[in-house]
């Protein structure tokens, strides 16, 4: 049960603002999250880890020397938006570009994304770590497809220790990545987490039962079993990790290991600890020797009760950076070298940029893209309630609205971007965020998204040729396809979007794209009208599943409608 | 609920082990619990901090640099046992003598109480520190008398500091009753923890409703009323501990305070971060500045729900202990000064002291002292069947079992210790510990303890006057009432040994000690069987109240059998 809280809507807020009144000398809060008090020095990447809030420690409670330079603090188990996550970034950014780490999952994958497009249009350099370190959430194969739990602790404090110790961004990406190769988890639930003003948990297990590799937040687990003694658990633990123990090597893994034995909220440290004793007498048996365990409440979930095992195969470089000082307000290791760390006192704010200067052709550009957009409003309007009545069958009925709302929040935006004198990638920057704001949900993130890395192909220097407008289209389509994770057969856009790139990237050959994006728009058309054969097994439709069959997917009609309008404004 | 255990009798145990396996940098396990992985520096005193496991942070781990030597581990919310606690002060002290610190709990006042006795026994000086932080257990004016909570905390750690930072064992004391003189606490809670293998919890709060001042066992509070919001409950809690704020003054409080919000166990982070939000905002408005706070679990009470707030209102001195480095399992601030801490090797264990030399005088008045005992003996098993009928009525009818098993412990440890040629003193302390041990219960422990301080008046390398004798049993009716906590009309062994003491000393002139005691003994029957008149309200008959009217307490009739045959055994 969750009983302390004022407006349930205000709950991650005000515990993000208590955070920071507790730890004035770890973090500051911007909007969007917190970042460090103290300067980032100047060229140093940005570690930026984040999620949804409920889960601290993680993200806030990891934000200092040593560790992450801001956390994006997303409503309880929601990721955080895409303009949340830019913010905390644009804060903790300084000149040597911006790792963005969070655990993998698909709201946090797609507002990070989006996040990244933006600042990477703005000529940030961004990294993605996507911690996966679940061992029951997909095959060994596919570890880099898990879910990530509370490997998201050594995952960002080893790839902290190594920014801290002067990596680079290159660096820095290679070494988080290979901890996270490195990194495997196991858990066990006993029952779910309730969310503040809520009157029952968000799942259960059943009386007596555990629930086998059980999410946090309920994701699926492998089975449901009698609870077993503490002994009887740190061995199923145990052994599942052990499972993906990597060959032992000269100058690789020799044995060493970090291991975390976390509680999700309401089983105690005295049990963690019980637990933790067999866990070592385990270990030892398999000639593994534990490097600075971490037995405790590392990445909770609210008042979920449960337990997970987390090993980190270490190598040599690992071990020095998961044993390096840190200083957060949660994570404390060694003592920090006394380096001087002048506290910060300015903070950026939304809508604090001027918009940067542009040349006469970009300008020029960024009038046509105005015009595109303009049209775009202008048929969802006229497109409103057929998209509408189309979702409505098989979906929850409002993809005709989310369309209309962002396409038209998307054109007033790039009428004021060039009002202001923005260049074409400046526009479609702006118009992106203002989509991705305007319309809310997954479809209204991804087209903002789309417009957002179709901006990072326009310069505001330099005007638009035939290629650059294909380029921007296909960018934008990749964009889509990259967050959403979606494939071909999955009755989403992108059952329309992909056949379009290929049949565009086929048709252009150099001089004419509005005949190319026409004919690609044909492809695009009946590929969407061909998903009125498959079952949803995600996206919109996915909870209606069978009762979907016969009615195309709305998103990839709405998207052949609007490229072939968009090849017809372009002839 | 508690999942995660193997045999429940052996969990406080296998916690311990965990935790050291865990934390061994810091903590090394000794019989009875653990004290610092490192050397404690020669001379500096021992701060030696304890109570029940389940509260975990508290106490194990805050045992390192900065903070405690050591910590004796009960059982789940029991103090440990004197042995215990004596183990792990024997282990943490070295030649600075001892300073043990607990919350103010009845049986923590009796077994650490116990230890003390006996250390001092053996020439190490001890000073007891009981924190008593909780407002609604007392009035202001009985501060010292209230029950320890979340002041634990502040308190072990300013005290810890000042040993740090070079205090004597007087100056150590010193700060730590100031410490806890400046404390204040008050706490909800929501719902109560469920001990290992238990079906259900220790206590429950009604569906809806609070219990304000409710003790983290389950003592009671000051009323029940409907869960409020955050801020409600935020501004209660301010409101309480305020009321005792210290008037501010030149050299003094001025305004600033350690400041912490702890939870219970279930009560999560961002719960805890939302109320002090409020706190923090309170604060300001009452012209507070908060120094440091802490927001988290500090002193937990397994998976109980529910949190409290602690002001420490600082001045100067006690601000710079509270700001002090400190680094232990789970408690860190700042960086320790780069101090070499060489790793402990050795460990005392129970049974491996040599008898101390003692003079011919001594041991010819330790055999008088075995004498009594063998009297003890067979007293108490002559008695035992009538002691077990009166403790029936109102009892649990175990008193006469427990004299019995405790005197005969009692008898056998003095005839070994003869036999190993110890002195006096020597043989009365061995003889008290085997009596607690032999009888178990809380008059068990009380005799023991009564033994062992009467052992303190001897001297093994002196025999003994008249006046030993009567200095000695006065000594042990002292510890009776020291950790007992009983006073005349509890219906306890107090109601004869208090004016037992009185006549003893008034019918003393100063050579015979045998008719002194006769006469005294004649007091304390009389006053034992005026017990059948009082209501119990403490100790054996306390739960059947009313039903033990016309009854004597059995504890102070087999005080005063005692007496009367100790007086006729020394004519």
């Amino acid at each position: 049960m969750t009983y302390l809280f004022n407006d349930p809507a205000d709950f991650a807020t005000e515990a993000v603002a208590g955070l920071a009144l507790s730890h004035p000398e770890h973090v500051a809060v911007v909007h969007g999250g917190v970042v460090r008090a103290t300067e980032t020095p100047k060229g140093q990447p940005a570690l930026v880890i984040g999620g949804g809030s409920g889960h601290y420690p993680a993200f806030a409670g990891w934000v200092g020397p040593g560790m992450g330079h801001g956390a994006p603090c997303g409503n309880i188990f929601s990721s955080p938006s895409a303009s949340q996550v830019y913010s905390v970034a644009r804060n903790a950014e300084n000149g040597g570009g911006v790792v963005l780490g969070f655990g993998n999952y698909a709201g946090d994958v797609l507002h990070f994304g989006a996040a990244a497009e933006k600042l990477r249009a703005e000529g940030v350099d961004v990294r993605i770590i996507k911690v996966s370190d679940d061992i029951v959430s997909n095959s060994p194969e596919n570890h880099r497809d898990r879910r990530g739990i509370a490997g998201d602790l050594p995952v960002f404090k080893i790839a902290g220790a190594a920014i801290e110790a002067g990596a680079d961004l290159d660096e820095a990406e290679r070494l988080a990545w290979k901890a996270n190769d490195a990194t495997r988890s196991f858990g066990v639930a006993f029952d779910g987490p309730t969310l503040p003003g809520a009157e029952d948990a968000l799942f259960h297990v059943p009386d007596g039962q555990m629930g086998v590799g059980l999410g946090i937040h309920g994701e699926p687990g492998v089975r449901e079993e009698p609870i077993g003694t503490a002994d009887d658990i740190a061995a199923m633990l145990v052994e599942g990790v052990l499972a993906e123990q990597p060959e032992r090597a000269e100058g690789g893994y020799q044995g060493r290991a970090a291991v975390l034995v976390n509680g999700l909220g309401t089983v105690k440290y005295e049990e963690l600890f019980v637990v933790y004793a067999k866990v070592a007498e385990l270990l030892e048996q398999a000639g593994i020797t534990p490097v600075r365990p971490e037995v405790g409440e590392l990445v909770t979930s609210l008042d979920m009760s449960g337990l997970s095992l987390t090993l980190v195969f270490l190598d040599e470089e690992l071990e020095q950076h998961w044993l390096a000082p840190v200083d957060t307000p949660a994570f404390h290791r060694g003592a920090m070298p006394p380096v001087d760390r002048p506290r910060r006192t300015s903070f950026w704010e939304a809508g604090a940029d001027e918009t940067p200067a542009s040349s006469e052709e970009s300008r020029a550009a960024a009038a046509k893209v105005a015009g595109v957009l303009e049209l775009f409003e202008s048929v969802c309007a006229r497109e409103e309630a057929e998209l509408g009545r189309i979702d409505a069958i098989a979906g929850d009925g409002d993809h005709g609205q989310g369309m209309a709302y962002g396409s038209k929040g998307a054109a007033a935006a790039a009428r004021e971007a060039l009002e202001a004198g923005a260049g074409a990638r400046t526009l479609l920057v702006r118009a992106g965020e203002a989509w991705s704001e305007s319309a809310g949900g997954t479809s209204g993130a991804l087209w903002g998204a789309a417009l957002i890395a179709a901006g990072s192909v326009f310069d505001d220097q330099a005007g638009a040729e035939p290629r650059t407008v294909v380029d921007a289209v296909d960018a934008g389509i990749d964009a889509v396809q990259r967050l959403g994770g979606a494939q071909v057969g999955d009755k989403t856009m992108v059952d329309a979007a992909a056949p379009f790139r290929e049949a565009l990237d086929a048709a252009f050959t150099g001089d004419d794209a509005a005949a190319a994006i026409l004919q690609a728009a044909q492809v695009a058309r009946e590929a969407a009208d061909a998903t009125a054969d498959i079952t949803a097994t995600l996206g919109r439709s996915r909870v209606l599943g069978e009762k979907s069959i016969g009615t195309p997917d709305p998103g990839a009609i709405s998207f052949s409608i609007l490229m072939k309008e968009l090849g017809q404004h372009l002839s």
